[in-house]
């Protein structure tokens, strides 16, 4: 991994890296706050996915994320949202193509040969992570939006592999909602029989470890309704038997705005689980 | 004042306001952001400006503020760094111009017709903000950079306008320093006597009052020694017997993760002052 920014932020230090993905074939960045910590310490860590059009960017410079996890002790991994680069498919449309992952494996022309980002968030990124950092194999995954749909989708297909899950905002029903419909057709295919292993909602049912998941929604929200239906996900979860907490926040939006202003008290809550 | 745009943060407000001002002669943004208050109650002010290139938009979006301003029972206002618009004159280069107003008086064409960023700081907007939001008229300042700056002159030029000040990574000897000499040629003129009211060092031996500053510096600012002289200002405020406190923080740079680090503790310390 090449450092190619640093900053000192809340006593630790924020990097990131440029780094050769075998995985997405193509060049990535991924955002990384070390907290300070004792000499030899091997710290948790927790990932950030971010939504559509963010890149490994937005989350460190919005959240206000780095004073928590340097008072916590827990590292922070803000990957980017997508393959990148000129020999990768690209849509002008900003929730298509570069900017807009959506955390799964395609499985369709163009877009098969780079957009792997499930098996490069979960397998090959924490591999690099844990070889070349000073962290520990404790792992936990939050996100917004996009990425909230991709925190719990990883975390219900990689069962042991997350202590915590928490989104913000997320798309929980993808097959359902106008920006999942539109990403699952280009990425795998007209054929909605295999959406269901990458819907937050179809996922569920087959969980094989009930993690708890934490939801945070701003009542306020734009997307509320017609991206974003948390109410159909609780809903299932309840009936499954499923622990999940709806935090619903009157009057907060989709903004980093709201991540900022309840980002402090998930960190807090990972790295009790993380060290617990 | 138009709203123009709101978002719930930190359970207060974050609102951006469109006005025009008759002092600069053209159309203004300004963000401010109202903390959760008792029905009725008449908050003390924090001015926030920013430095070079930025608008109403970085301190709002980068700094995580709101937390403590929300905490403390604090409005923040954070206006825009010059005047702007098709008709307002400007230049190619970053440090002059629009996103360059240095919070001075031009004397000079074609700036003059509207760079009046200090008649605008310190009463046009405040007396705005006063009458149109459930502000008290206790006010302090603080900013970064060119904002630093503003904040030292200003306050130093208005003595009892401000109850407390606070610059981070400040240009506090600008007559003497590139950035300082090119803006001050321009919008004062060659003559540099007419450079001293508006340069912080030369402003602090008239000083009415003498009324604390603090200094937020990073010690691995990149801008250090050539743009920034702290150790200049401190040296003459010691020999004139005005209070600095210069904070030099190891390592960090000339960032928004440098602000975000320390903002709290200044917030903190104007809430005690403001409301002393």
């Amino acid at each position: 991994m090449d450092l190619i920014e640093e900053h000192r932020a809340a006593e630790g230090t924020q990097r990131v890296y440029r780094h050769r993905s075998e995985v997405l074939d193509c060049e990535m960045k991924v955002a990384v706050f070390l907290p300070p910590a004792p000499e030899g310490a091997r710290l948790p860590v927790i990932y950030w996915l971010s939504g559509l059009t963010c890149t490994e960017q937005n989350f460190i410079t919005k959240a206000g994320a780095q004073r928590y996890a340097a008072e916590h002790g827990v590292v922070l991994v803000a990957p980017d949202t997508s393959p990148r680069g000129e020999g990768v498919a690209d849509d002008p449309a900003y929730d298509l193509g570069q900017g807009a992952g959506f955390y799964l494996n395609a499985t369709e022309a163009p877009w098969a040969a780079h957009y792997r980002m499930h098996d490069y968030v979960v397998h090959e990124l924490p591999a690099l992570i844990e070889a070349e950092l000073p962290v520990s194999d404790r792992r936990s995954i939050m996100g917004h939006s996009m990425g909230g749909h991709g925190a719990i989708v990883l975390a219900l297909r990689n069962p042991g592999r997350y202590r915590a899950v928490s989104a913000f905002s997320p798309i929980v029903t993808p097959s359902q909602v106008p920006w999942g419909r539109k990403a699952f057709t280009a990425y795998l295919g007209a054929d909605e029989a295999a959406w269901a292993e990458w819907d937050a909602l179809a996922l569920l049912a087959g969980a094989a470890e009930r993690l708890p998941i934490v939801i945070e929604q701003g009542g306020g929200d734009e997307f509320l309704g017609p991206q974003l239906r948390p109410e159909d996900f609780v809903a299932e979860a309840e009936r499954l038997g499923h622990p999940v907490a709806l935090h619903l926040r009157p009057g907060y939006d989709h903004s980093y705005y709201f991540i900022a202003s309840f980002i402090g008290a998930e960190i807090a809550r990972h790295a009790m689980v993380l060290k617990g």
